[in-house]
């Protein structure tokens, strides 16, 4: 068979008997695709006065600057997805802290959860994913060049909370500045 | 071609080529789904000194008193998805507060997240998956009755948070009362 008769896998939308919302179905084996809103764990990491950035090597904004985030993985917490995708991007050890920010991105179904966390020690390197890894002061961070919103949402969440530990996490601002 | 033949969708566990952990993979049309954890989204809600609870009408644990929760939905804010599964479950309009508790359930990979909300009126009913709705105090509430441990958990967090509105979310306790 060609190429325009191999399976697709699930890309019909329809409802399912039973159910009552459009969902992604498969024509070739009727697999149905229930879609949920993924997680995002990352965290704004310090030492000292400074922020752990990685410059991204992946697509989407590719050499843009970023916090250490990505998708949550299955049977981890939420912490410890943060300090995992620390150290997978950013080659660093950290102790996660309080949450900084849960932010429901609506148009793409995310929801970013963003921890504090801080280094145990100073070591930190690029990893697969990230083009360069730097510790930055506040005021040496790349503003403009920053990934996403989010990014910048977290920092500000974090530069507020200095000093405090139990305070409640922030969500989206009601507008954006720019979409993700 | 009888049951034994037809298509089962993706039930094949394989790493995938470029990818690192195993997934579930379809051999009928070659469709890789990528499991992610699943947000739960639901509240505390409170009418006065009494708590809004549901006795389950669906399994798992049906015949059990809840807080309204359930799967959040493609494009809406966890804030939002809490008060549509409190209207689902429990007939009643809220104003959704500050979130109470983080659960990252690993065996299960779902993250709850459960926010304290507020009753507009006195309104309530069952719906379709609760068989009985009650706004009962504190005392009044089943507690060896309740479908999940954290229901409990978010409960007690809503007990000691009251008159807060400024206070970090809980996470699961380290020893859950009970497997989910
Ligand atoms: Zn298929
Ligand atoms: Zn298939």
């Amino acid at each position: 068979s060609d190429l325009t008769d191999a399976p697709r896998g699930p890309v019909v939308e329809r409802v399912p008997a039973g159910d009552e919302r459009l969902r992604l179905v498969c024509d070739d084996c009727g697999f149905i695709a229930y879609e949920n809103p993924k997680i995002i764990v990352g965290a704004v990491v310090t030492h000292g006065d400074r922020y752990l950035l990685a410059r991204r090597a992946i697509e989407p904004r590719k050499g843009f600057w970023t916090i250490p985030a990505g998708f949550m993985e299955l049977n981890e917490t939420a912490e410890a997805g943060a300090a995992r995708e620390v150290w997978e991007e950013a080659r660093a050890r950290v102790t996660v802290g309080p949450l900084l920010g849960v932010y429901s991105l609506t148009h793409i179904s995310q929801v970013h959860l963003i921890y504090r966390a801080e280094m145990i020690d100073a070591d930190h390197a690029a990893g697969p994913e990230s083009l360069e890894v730097a510790l930055l002061t506040w005021d040496e961070i790349p503003w403009d060049d920053l990934a996403f919103p989010s990014v910048v949402w977290a920092l500000e969440a974090q530069r507020r909370s200095v000093g405090r530990s139990d305070f409640a996490p922030e969500g989206a601002p009601e507008r954006p500045h720019r979409p993700e």
